[in-house]
């Protein structure tokens, strides 16, 4: 029994830092290239939610959903966490299906002061007339594990 | 001509971001499925040295080649740079053949403190016991691309 509660308590602490951490890495990739941007993240139970204008992620994770998330603390050089989360993308469409969906989103991240940043810069130096088209969406949490170095206790692996 | 001059002095900026920033992320992806883990890189010329021990990463990058290498730097909010680089893993395989670029790979990396971390931690999860072999590689740079977000000039794609 204590091995289930060890292994609780460290899902918990990734789950923490996802909680705690807004400004993480969204991987995607199509014919097996990968390509990493930041982006900010709000997290709640088994979903991220991100926001993006359209360009080359939100083609990428529309012709192929599997994403990666990984979002790191660095308080030293012997001190740090690093979590990775694999996923599924989820467009959420401006459609009465996913009006909650989509509420939720726009909740969550307007907690974040700076949640519409990535996505809008990227949005201005693809065109400096157009008005960026907003893509709410999130990914579907299937995986999560995590690496922590610390000083006092050495290396732990968090799954 | 003063299109071309622009150009590479955005590729500098870039350019010096690698050379400067050491904690990077690397993605690489196995069956479309994208996975990051952040790593110390040191930049030179065309080329990102690193250094792992044999884990999933490595098994994925020997399977493909295809990799992306990002980092970032945030000063503030609306101050921050991300460079994006995509490129091809080469292992630098303990042989003569690879004496060289070993060499130049250990050379560059001791210059970074602390260099070895972020493989030997990964290594001491897996096993207590067994000694880590250490695994030197390079990422051969196809493409560069940055974004940067400025309070003064307002955000600059640089490519």
């Amino acid at each position: 029994m204590r091995e289930c509660e060890s292994a609780r308590c460290q899902i918990a602490e990734c789950r923490d830092a996802l909680r705690r951490l807004a400004l993480e890495r969204l991987g995607c990739a199509r014919d097996n290239q990968p390509y990493i941007v930041p982006i900010y993240f709000a997290y709640e139970s088994d979903r991220l939610y991100g926001f993006a204008t359209f360009g080359k992620k939100i083609d990428w994770m529309r012709s192929n959903s599997r994403v990666c998330v990984q979002a790191d603390e660095v308080l030293s050089n012997d001190n740090w966490i690093s979590i990775a989360v694999l996923g599924r993308y989820e467009e959420l469409s401006d459609t009465p299906a996913y009006a909650s969906e989509r509420g939720k989103a726009q909740s969550l991240l307007k907690k974040r002061s700076v949640w519409w940043q990535t996505g809008c810069v990227a949005s201005n130096v693809r065109s400096q007339s157009e008005t960026p088209s907003p893509a709410f969406y999130c990914v579907r949490i299937e995986e999560i594990s995590g690496l922590r170095a610390s000083a006092q206790g050495g290396p732990v692996r968090v799954r």
